[in-house]
């Protein structure tokens, strides 16, 4: 049956949406693909439908080709399972959860480890049984505190989540390395632009892990990438190097000194320099910026204040820090807190009485020991220099929270690395025994004791590739399809009121339509050229035919969408030329 | 890729699962198909999700082969358009509501009446716009008070759900007729034996309406069809026909009779006989049964009592009165009740008296004005004999509320009725304006003045129809799919320990592939052949192929799964035979 604009229920809009600010939002909306619900909830009309379906297809396709078999586990959950892992807790205000008319607690799932681990241990005992890939494709929930960008953070939307089950570290590389694999051909075959970035694992638990991202100015992930080597990672991810530990004797004694009217790095390091007092002149990156916040784990009801110390010249990346510390959650030391803590000196924290605070002190990998630092004296308006890790202060740890910034070195060969912006469109990670130690999930070995199955997670954002798409593959004047998800391959526009441009455009869509060419026809009457034209820019079929004024002289005008070209092909011959395409 | 049993995620159970009481439940457990993971809310494992896969495609293609246009919807709604339809209320328990972090009141979507209205009205405006089906298949909720049956009375459900959207009556009788056919394509091809029978619109409003019931001995609902004639009703929707109102003079006058220890209808009807102060001996038809309930409309949290009066030799049938008070809840009027009515003598309730006590009295169809009957006094001890219709008492009006009886007179042609139970497995009516109402869904006419649209409402339970396929293909060994359905065509299976053997089985299994013949192979080694019998049986491929011993003679056995004959097909034939099957 051919696809008419007359009776497709589909009305495109002139004007963004008000609450649209993302090239794809807008231009689903307006393209008439997706309809808002609720913040965060939206509709799929027909040719958003269509779309979805199509990328849903390429995933399915690739990962039944290494073997994956789909299931299909409920949205609605009990607590329970989610219980024994702590993520019931862990996942804080980030789920919904809701009780059932006998009161039982039950959540929409976010994510479904607990139920792929609980179904193998249900049904697979030996060691013979292994390895198994499951995945399913599903609708999936997240209470997000900020819904945003349309279909790129929604808290309803459609995901493809794969799990590996091995029964060793080498069988779980093999099956990371097959969906690695199996990735890069489904994003090819999307037709996205995408790069393989090292990444964290999240609340998830797990060790080797990368992201896909698809590059894109509106991305809410920025990663690195290096200018000379193949290393890229998530910028939440980025490691960076310490510098070998230096000789701690040698270094002047600490010295306390006055410092008032010092609110900024700047102003602190022109006093200290200007004072002389110390044998060379410093830099930013001299001072020991020391930040406080608040840590709260997943179900504590109390806060442990943390204090976080950078190189002066560099920010804690709240983004940084927050992935450092997940699960549990960060928030800023304020005003108040600080009043119930008057051993910390605000603006004039140094990490001398730390210990004897009882405070937790986590530095940047640069701040190692022997190496000596200009920071807060604990007093007000008196800072301390040659302060030396390791002598004067003794960090419990490192964390990675300082920002980092193009130009940085390559944490793999020292070449600066460049930073850019993208849209998660899949993650792979090797999950390791998390899951399987939560439930208890063994094989039977062939000498009758049990081994710990290890387990990999792979999971693809299918509606949200659908905007990564969009995002990718758009212009001023509309959507532009990649042939392979696009709803239709050709839109044929007849235009004029001659009734035998419609004779022969019906004849042209007939014919497509028996070749096996998806063809969608606007076949309306009462509608200008113009308007079908934006019409047919706006929705992004790869390909638009126009049958009009020049049938006088035997031909169509075939229009690229995305290249612009336009071509007059002989009536004779365009059935075969949209076929070929 | 030729799918193996030696790592299909599959396990078959020899035992049925402890809570599974009907057939489909304990098999489609015991196969494989699915899992429970809550009450009425399962996991569908591979070739469960192959079947419904299998089941939503037919649905699918005979959806789009009537014009409708498939979209999707949220399963996660926002409560305001179901506030304004005032289902948010009606629903009462039979919903999952939850809250968002902000404290906005969500539900799950049970059904989409709400969404389908109000999106049609954002994007239609003119009566050129019109007519229009839409549809989607989804995962629905509903909070069950008694989730059973496995797949036929879940939570969590798939529903295929179309709306229609006319200009006129006669558009919606159209767009119901087509999808009637539809249906009887989708059922004929889902090779399900069902019923189409007559029915009540339920919570969902509207007029005409009929249910398609596979015929099923564990059915939930129970239908009626004349043994002549074409009736078939659901045994809520039967409307008793009224006999002609009779004449209210020449009753004899009404006569209060002293009638102790009458504990039934039977020891009434003996001692009013016993006695002879009647003109003539009566039977239980005579007398009248009054029976008191308390009725609660949605959202009230007052029950307004109500008096229903049937004849004596029926009884009150909860589930067809439940039916004619929807969406008002019924419940049992308890002792406790009757000790704050005291009006109301428990046993010796009468009609003669509601009036007097404000009590609202619905009567069945059959209880006409001049009818003479024998009913409580509203005295202990105590029943009144002549009490007229019309004379002595005036009901409120009627109500279809008792039960109905094979052998009853056929509403339509008076033959006697039989009665069956069924499964509903789709649902098609005409629900008219109600939700057009509620959104003011107009269209703009061609004279500029608005067209309140008109809509019809259409369903099809696709989990439900998987569970009904099973319910009536199995027998004591197992299921039996209709091929349509099937998730393989043809289960063949490798016997003994010959290598030879099983190479045989990979390069019939090969070739199976190449003709597009859908084949699950038991290539299992160490597994015997009765094992592998036993499965395949239980699993229900229409076609079983046995490669084993009879390769030595150059056959191969071919089973009909359903028929049970079995064919020993010559090697060389066997592709052949198998995929013309």
């Amino acid at each position: 049956m051919i696809t008419r604009m007359s009776s497709l229920f589909l009305r495109t809009l002139r004007e963004d949406p008000a609450d649209a600010e993302v090239p794809s939002h807008k231009l689903l909306v307006r393209a008439g693909y997706i309809r808002r619900v609720s913040p965060g909830i939206y509709s799929w009309l027909p040719l958003g439908k269509a779309v979805m379906e199509n990328v849903a297809r390429i995933v399915r396709e690739e990962m039944n080709r290494i073997g994956g078999q789909e299931l299909l586990f409920p949205a609605l959950l009990p607590r329970e399972p989610y219980e024994l892992t702590g993520r019931w807790t862990e996942y804080g205000d980030n789920i919904f959860r809701l009780k059932d008319r006998k009161g039982q607690d039950y959540l929409l799932g976010p994510t479904h480890e607990e139920l792929f681990t609980e179904v193998v241990k249900s049904e697979y005992s030996s060691y013979k049984d292994y390895p198994v890939i499951l995945y399913q494709i599903q609708t999936k929930y997240r209470d997000e505190a900020r819904p945003r960008a349309g279909l790129l953070r929604g808290r309803e939307f459609i995901m493809k989540d794969a799990y590996s089950f091995d029964l060793d570290d080498e069988g779980l590389k093999r099956s990371y390395e097959i969906h690695r694999e199996a990735y890069i051909k489904i994003f090819d075959r999307l037709g996205l632009s995408y790069r393989i970035v090292a990444a964290m694992s999240g609340a998830m638990g797990g060790s080797a892990s990368e992201e896909f991202l698809a590059p894109c100015p509106i991305g809410e992930d920025t990663f690195v990438s290096c200018t000379s080597c193949d290393y890229a990672a998530n910028t939440e991810a980025v490691r960076v190097p310490a510098p070998p530990a230096e000789d701690i004797a040698g270094h002047p004694e600490l010295q306390v000194l006055d410092t008032p009217n010092t609110p900024t790095i700047e102003s602190l390091v022109d006093l200290v320099n200007s004072l002389g007092v110390l044998d060379r002149p410093i830099t930013a990156a001299d001072t020991l910026k020391n930040v406080v916040v608040k840590v709260t784990a997943p179900g504590s009801t109390q806060a442990e204040v943390l204090v976080v110390g950078v190189p002066g010249d560099r920010e804690v990346d709240m983004k940084r820090l927050q992935a450092a510390l997940d699960p549990a959650e960060v928030a800023m030391f304020e005003a108040a807190d600080f009043a119930t803590h008057p051993g910390l000196v605000r603006g004039y924290i140094g990490p001398q009485m730390l210990r004897q605070l009882g405070i937790r002190y986590l530095v940047d990998p640069r701040i190692v020991t022997g190496t000596s630092w200009v920071t807060g004296a604990n007093q007000p308006d008196r800072h301390a220099a040659n302060v030396v890790a390791g002598r004067d202060f003794t960090p419990d740890g490192t964390i990675e929270a300082a920002d980092v910034r193009a130009g940085d070195p390559c944490p793999q060969c020292g070449s600066p690395l460049i930073i850019d912006r993208g849209i998660e469109i899949g993650h792979i990670f090797q999950l390791g025994r998390k899951y399987a130690d939560a439930f208890a999930l063994d094989a039977l070995g062939s000498d009758g004791k049990p081994i710990r199955i290890t387990m990999g997670c792979y999971g693809i954002g299918v509606s949200r590739a659908v905007a990564a798409i969009a995002e990718q593959s758009h212009d001023e004047l509309g959507l532009s399809w990649p042939k392979a998800i696009a709803p239709f391959d050709v839109h044929l526009v007849a235009t004029g009121k001659d009734e035998a441009v419609f004779e022969q455009a019906e004849r042209i869509a007939d014919e497509l339509l028996r070749r096996g060419v998806r063809v969608i026809y606007d076949d309306r009457r009462a509608v200008s050229p113009g308007v079908k034209f934006t019409d047919a820019e706006l929705l992004g079929m790869p390909t638009i035919a126009v049958v009009g004024r020049g049938l006088a002289e035997g031909v169509v005008e075939v229009r690229d969408r995305a290249g612009g070209q336009r071509d007059n092909v002989p009536l004779a011959e365009v059935v075969e030329n949209l076929a070929a395409r």
